[in-house]
This record gives structure tokens, C-alpha cells and sequence, in this order.
């Protein structure tokens, strides 16, 4: 299937093979490194969190990569760098070493830090995410080390300990060290396949806006009866101002709103068709007792390509068992916007805030409280890295990958693209079943594999 | 003033003559009624609870009125009886010798059993609701009984222990008892005085009906960011119910709504413009920035005559600090209406279920809760009982009372009306403001006394 790649054949081949051969101790690594409970939340952690970022480190330097650990205020970053400094794309590839708390532990049926194989699978917390995706990037690099002595083509590593946290740290590391993370592209392993048979490249993802609208009538509590139907109430006033930030056919009424959305192209159109995807099914998956959304647009188009609006949020009152006649003083909503490009935060939450007060009546007290704020991210379908990065993974696994995009918010990504001028490739290996923040997580171990060959395959494309 | 009672004017004198002298002795009493703290809610009351009883019928008994302890499924009730068998209206006093748990002492600034005069005005728990309203009617008696031997009108009493826990037991008391406590009105004294100079009697009480509504969607909680836009968001939906509910002049749109509503007389009408009422001061007492409500009406209007509707509670998703970007299972609001004569609860909720099935959009699963339901209550104007007891405050307060009616509800009063036939009238004599259920109740010296020569003009007037 790689008739395409003639120069190096002969190299990549062995590297597959190097790979292929070492499958036992490459799940053993992963345990290895799965056992360090690197819950970056935890503030007792830090030396868990020293001992993980070392561990990753070793991984590089022990195959003859130049790394370091790279302090931050927060939890430490490992930078590495390695293959020719001339000649071919440069590309960086980011993952994360930390993870997310356990949760109530009771819920596992195995302990969250102790990883084991069952049906195929390897059960830990961070198998998925994102321990078991980023290693794929370290042993394929060291693959390439070990067989051919060097990379085809010069990869950098970021490999950072706050991700589950924000990225809190990351903005400051990259803005200091533009020169050195200097690249091309982008590649990380941080999302899912499109189904259990179908890997998948993410292109884009969705923008971010978070609000908060605080309504205040009187000052406290009143009685309903003694009281109600002579002042505003917060609580009715608030369902009036969601109610109307959506037409009848779920179209958004915010100002502006859909000015700048770009049209997805019709090549772009027709492979998100191509998918397959069964109605049906995916709302049976979600427990949907019905779709609905945006009117002219598929499910798919309405998930990926629209932006959208939701509560997220709604508090008022008496929210107790049984009845009390109250009055309430206040009612509060939560309120996110996904956005795609070219929409902006900035402009988009001007014509919120010019909503929401164009639509509060008088008698209510209106506050605004703004919380996560992230650009929409989309690398263009035809980008050279992109389809070269596809080609990886098909050779890796078998299959061409779905080209996908995705409503999540990545706010790293446009960080990237403003601080780097990279575009950013998702090649994603888990599931989306795989549980990522919840207890049981897994990633196939097939999967974990063929991760590894479609990471010696990438310089491979890269360079050819 | 009471040039209109010629027959018996020498005993009223007398028995109000009576009153005035016993001023500090029944301050006394009312205080030794107060120090038992016969919380009904508190299951280490019921010694309490029986002891508070007891102190009623020993007001009763001991000025040779009839009187026992009428035990329930829950806290007993005192019933009495006196006066002469036949000639003129019977008239059963209604009170209740419970009262509300105290809260958090620490808010008062006197113990709340432990009951003092301060700037005139008599504080503890109780003071207001009911045990300072109730007494006055029975010290009423007791002068008369002390002055005269004898009321001039049958007086019947019935006090009861449960009235702060729902009257859990009033009905079947009432329903077996229907004989004994026969009477043409029923007067009660558990309400307030239009402002601190104008006394006044109640002679209506809105219905309420409290609904919970429950909107579902998909099963789980998910990620707005994957699934927000292809599915039908709960908290939306509900937010477009709620809007749905009331038209842009604060109509309510529930089907059949207003069908049944009673226009108020020009004579009511009349009455109620001519209250003093200052807007702005009322807006202020409450803390409230407007003032709104149905199109057409006055504030006192909305307040009193008209129905209404108004959300008590809402709940949905991610309701903590800051942002989660969940895409709610499932939302939740409670809706309570306020009723008028003629509406009835059942008429009401019918059209409300219908209306939420015909607005709840496909894919939701919707389920309605019902709590509360009580009918609306209004004596009419030109009742005669009611005139005999406004002269009676008149005579008593020196000032005509205000006849006004209430938005809040009294579930007893159709009770009453249903089972014993009569109308009820609701003499008023604390402040608005004497935090009945909050910390440091208190009612006014002055009004304690002017209740209990009100009491004491009742039979008077009654008899006239």
C-alpha cells in the first residue's frame, strides 16, 4: 500500500518491523509509564509529576534525542528535538503526560493506576488520555533511532504536565521559546478514531464562549402570593431572554452571529457525507429520544460545520423536593456558543452582551460574568502536512482515516497558529467509548500499535 | 363612634371599661401563652404541644366558657362553646396555638421564648402568628364572661395545633364535628393590619396551584462541544416553555385561563383606589427596581384581584462557579399560579398540563409534578357578618379598618365555606413587617390590646 514512498523504503520498512517486533515491551513501557499517578489537579503530586516528566525525558535521551525538562510556574514541560536541522518539514509533536483524577475509585474494575489487559484493551487512567497516545510519538522516534540511527525528517517534542488543568502554563513556554519549537506542523494524538474500524484525522474544531447572565429583581426572597405578578421575576425574565436567543428553527438571534461562519466547501461536504453515520444510531448511543437542530443542516453538519448555542446552566428559587412559594430575587443561566471560523470571541460576545441587554426589561438587574473564551481552529483540507499525515495513518493502520472535524473547544490550537504559525494535525487513536475522564478508561491495544507504525510511518510521509 | 349599638351600650362599656383596666395583666398572659414553645414541626414537642393546649382550655374553662381538648391523628385542638343557644349569628373563632420552629437563635435579639417588651412592642416567637392574634378573642370572652356573665352572641372556638404544619387534621376534625361547630361566620384573627395606623380586615385569599415540571432529554449529561446542536437541549426547551406562558402583556396563555375570572365591582374597585397606596414606597419596602406586571391593572390590582403566575424555581445542568460545558439531561422548573374567585384548581391545572404537552417540543420527554392546589376564598363585600366586624375593628382600633383582599392563600377558608357553610373574615392586628417566621416576631402592645377590644366589640356588633 506504500508504493508511493520510494525513497527510504527500504529504511521504513525495517522500522515497521522494529515496531511490530517489539509489541510486548512497547505495552510494558506503557504500564511503566501508566503507573505514575501524574494527576496534575493534585497538589500532592509534584513529585509524582517530577518522576513522570523525568520518565518521558529518559524515553528521548535514552534513544539519543536532545531533550530537557523545561520548568515552568506550573508542573514541567519536556522539550526535545531531533533529525536533520536541513532538508524537509519540521514537525512538533505535542502531547500531554498528566491526567485526570480517578474519580471515585469504587467505580473501576480494575485500580486506576495499577494498568491491566482485559478483552484487548488496556485499562488505566491516562491510557487513552493521553499517556498511551502521546508514547506512540516516543517509540516510533525511537524506533527510527534505533534502526536507522537518525529521523528522515526533524521532530520536536512539547510534551507538557498541564493539560488537564488548561495549559495554564503553555502560552508563557511557547512565547519564550518560539525559536526553538519553531516548526511546520503540528501533529498531536489527543482525540478518537471515527469508529472502532475507522482511524481519523480532526481538522477543526469548534470556538468557545462561556457565559453567565445574572438576573436580580428585588433585593430578597419575597412570597409568591403576597407579592407575585406586581414585579418582574428573574425567573420568568430569564426564559424569556433564552427562549429568544433562538428562532423557530433553531437559528441563533444573537447580533452578527453567522457573519462571518464560512461555508463549508462542497469537497468538504461531500466526504462528510461519504461517513458512514446511521441517525438512528447515534442518537441510541447518546440515550436522544429525538434529533433536532439547526434547520437545513444534517446531524453531522449541525455537530462539525454549525455553530451552535446551548444551556449549559440554569439555577432560580426553590430547587428542593415539593413545593415553596417563593418569589425568587435572582436567577442565574449558564450559556455556551460554539463557534466556527471565521467567527470571533471578541465579536461574538459584543453581540451577546448587546443581546442580553437589548432583551432584560426594566425592573431587572442584568449581569454578564465571562468565562472561557477560545477561537474556532480549522487547518485547510487540501494543507500538504495534513494529507501527508493521513497517509501516515493509513499505512499505519490499514484503512484511510475519516477526515473529521469536531464541536470541542482545543484553545491550543489557535495558540499554536498565532505563536508558531504551524497548523495542526489531530491523528487520533482511542475510542470515543474509551471513558478519557471517567472511570474504566482503555485504549485498544491494537490501536496503542498501530499508533506506534502510523508514528514511524509520519516522518516517512513527511519526508517523501 | 358607637352611637349605632344603642341596645347593650352600657355592658360594652362596661366590658371594654373592663379591658383597658386589665392592661399589664394581659400582656402578662400573653406572655406565660408565649414561653411555651409549642414548635408543631418538632417531634420533642409534643409534651410541649399539650401543655400549650391545655393553657388554651384553661382560658376558656376558667371564665366558665365550655370547653375541651379534641384530640387528632396529630396535635390536639381546643374546642369552646358560649353564649346563648338561640338569637343572632353564631360566630366560631378560628386560631392556632402553634407556632414556627425559631431558626437560627442567634438572629434575635431576645430569646424567642422568652418573651419581652421592647419600643412598645411585645417580641418572641408566636407573638404575631398566632398566639397575641388568637388570645385577643379569648380574653375577649372572658370579659365578657367576667363583666356580664354572658356573651350577647353564641361564640363557638376551635384552636388548633397544626396550622404552621399544613392543618394536616382540620379537615376530618371539621368533617366529624360538623354539628358542634355549626356557626354563620367564621372570624379569624392570623392576618395583618393595612399599615401601622390602619387596621383591616381580609375578606379574601387567592387559590394557588403549584406545579413541577420535568423536561428530559438525553440520558446522560454530555459534551456540549460533540453533541450541543443535534439534539434538543432540555434547558432551552424549558426556557421556551416558561416564555411561552405569558404573553407580551403578561397575560397567561394557559388555555381557559381567565374564563372564569370574576370581574371585580365598581364598588371593590372603588374601595381599593381609594386606599392610600404610594408606588414608589412600595417598590422600595421590597427592594424591588420596577414594578410590572399584567397590562391594564394597577399594582394593587395585580396584587389582589387579578391572577397570576410566576416561577418558583429553576434547576439544569452545571449550576456551580465558573464554566462546565455540559449539555443537560434534563431541566427543571416549578410554576405556581394564583387564583381568583371564580377558577378552580382543577379547571386550571387541566388547561396548564394541555398547554405544556401542546408547547413540548418533539424529543423531549416531559413530566408534570403536582403539589400544592387550593381554591381562591372571598367573602362578598356586602356580607352583613362582614360589616358587624368591620364596625367591631372600627370601634375597637378607633380608625375604619381597610377592606382588602390578599394574594396569599388560605386553604381553609373554602374549607370552611364547603363544610360549615360559612363565610369567614380575617380581623388582622399585626404589621406587616413583624417577621411571623423569621427572627424577632413581634406584635405591637398597642394592637394586642385595641385586638382584644376588638374581640370584645365582636359579639357586640354582631348582636346589634
Amino acid at each position: 500500500m506504500h508504493h508511493f514512498y520510494r525513497e527510504g523504503f527500504a529504511v521504513i520498512e525495517k522500522v515497521v518491523a522494529h515496531v511490530e517486533s517489539n509489541r510486548d515491551r512497547y505495552i510494558e513501557r506503557l504500564f511503566e509509564f501508566l503507573r505514575i499517578p501524574s494527576v496534575s489537579t493534585d497538589p500532592d503530586a509534584v513529585p509524582a509529576m517530577k518522576q513522570t516528566a523525568q520518565w518521558v525525558l529518559d524515553v528521548l535521551t535514552g534513544c539519543g534525542i536532545e531533550a530537557r525538562i523545561q520548568p515552568t510556574d506550573g508542573h514541567p514541560a519536556v522539550l526535545g528535538d531531533t533529525g536533520p536541522a536541513d532538508g524537509g518539514p519540521t514537525v512538533l509533536v505535542y502531547g500531554h503526560y498528566d491526567v485526570q483524577p480517578t474519580g471515585d475509585e469504587s467505580l473501576w474494575d480494575s485500580k486506576p493506576f495499577e494498568p491491566v489487559v482485559r478483552d484487548g484493551r488496556i485499562y488505566a487512567r491516562g491510557s487513552a488520555d493521553d499517556k498511551g497516545q502521546v508514547l506512540t510519538h516516543l517509540l516510533a522516534a525511537e524506533a527510527w533511532k534505533k534502526v536507522a540511527g537518525k529521523l528522515p525528517v526533524r521532530i520536536k517534542f512539547l510534551i507538557e504536565g498541564e493539560e488537564e488543568i488548561g495549559s495554564v502554563n503553555l502560552d508563557k513556554l511557547i512565547e519564550s521559546h518560539v525559536k526553538e519549537l519553531a516548526c511546520d506542523y503540528v501533529c498531536l494524538s489527543d482525540t478518537c478514531k471515527f469508529s472502532p474500524d475507522i482511524p481519523a484525522i480532526t481538522y477543526g474544531t469548534k470556538g468557545l464562549l462561556y457565559k453567565e447572565v445574572v438576573y436580580r429583581g428585588c433585593t430578597t426572597d419575597l412570597h409568591s402570593g403576597t407579592f407575585g405578578g406586581s414585579v418582574p421575576n428573574p425567573g420568568n425574565a430569564i426564559a424569556a431572554l433564552i427562549a429568544k436567543m433562538k428562532d423557530p428553527e433553531n437559528r441563533v438571534r444573537i447580533p452578527g452571529f453567522y457573519d462571518d461562519v464560512v461555508e463549508s466547501s462542497t469537497k468538504e461536504l461531500a466526504a462528510l457525507r461519504a461517513l458512514p453515520f446511521d441517525e438512528a444510531e447515534y442518537a441510541r448511543s447518546i440515550g436522544a429520544r429525538g434529533l433536532d437542530g439547526e434547520k437545513g443542516y444534517s446531524t453531522m453538519e449541525r455537530r462539525w460545520l454549525r455553530p451552535t448555542l446551548d444551556v449549559n446552566g440554569l439555577l432560580c428559587g426553590f430547587t428542593g423536593e415539593g413545593s415553596m412559594t417563593v418569589l425568587p430575587a435572582s436567577a442565574m443561566c449558564k450559556v455556551s456558543m460554539r463557534l466556527v471560523p471565521n467567527q470571533t470571541p471578541e465579536k461574538i460576545s459584543a453581540g451577546f452582551d448587546e443581546f442580553v441587554a437589548a432583551n432584560t426589561p426594566e425592573g431587572i438587574d442584568c449581569e454578564i460574568k465571562n468565562f472561557a473564551s477560545a477561537g474556532p481552529y480549522m487547518c485547510p483540507l487540501d494543507n500538504d502536512g495534513l494529507q501527508r499525515a493521513a497517509k501516515a495513518v493509513e499505512c499505519g493502520f490499514g484503512v484511510a482515516p475519516a477526515m473529521i472535524r469536531e464541536g470541542g473547544s482545543l484553545p491550543i490550537l489557535p495558540m499554536f497558529k498565532k505563536l508558531l504559525g504551524a497548523e495542526s494535525i489531530m491523528m487520533g487513536y482511542c475510542l470515543a467509548n474509551c471513558n478519557a475522564h471517567g472511570p474504566n478508561e482503555f485504549l485498544v491495544v491494537d490501536d496503542f500499535i498501530k499508533g506506534i507504525t502510523t508514528g514511524a510511518y509520519l516522518p516517512h510521509t513527511m519526508a517523501s
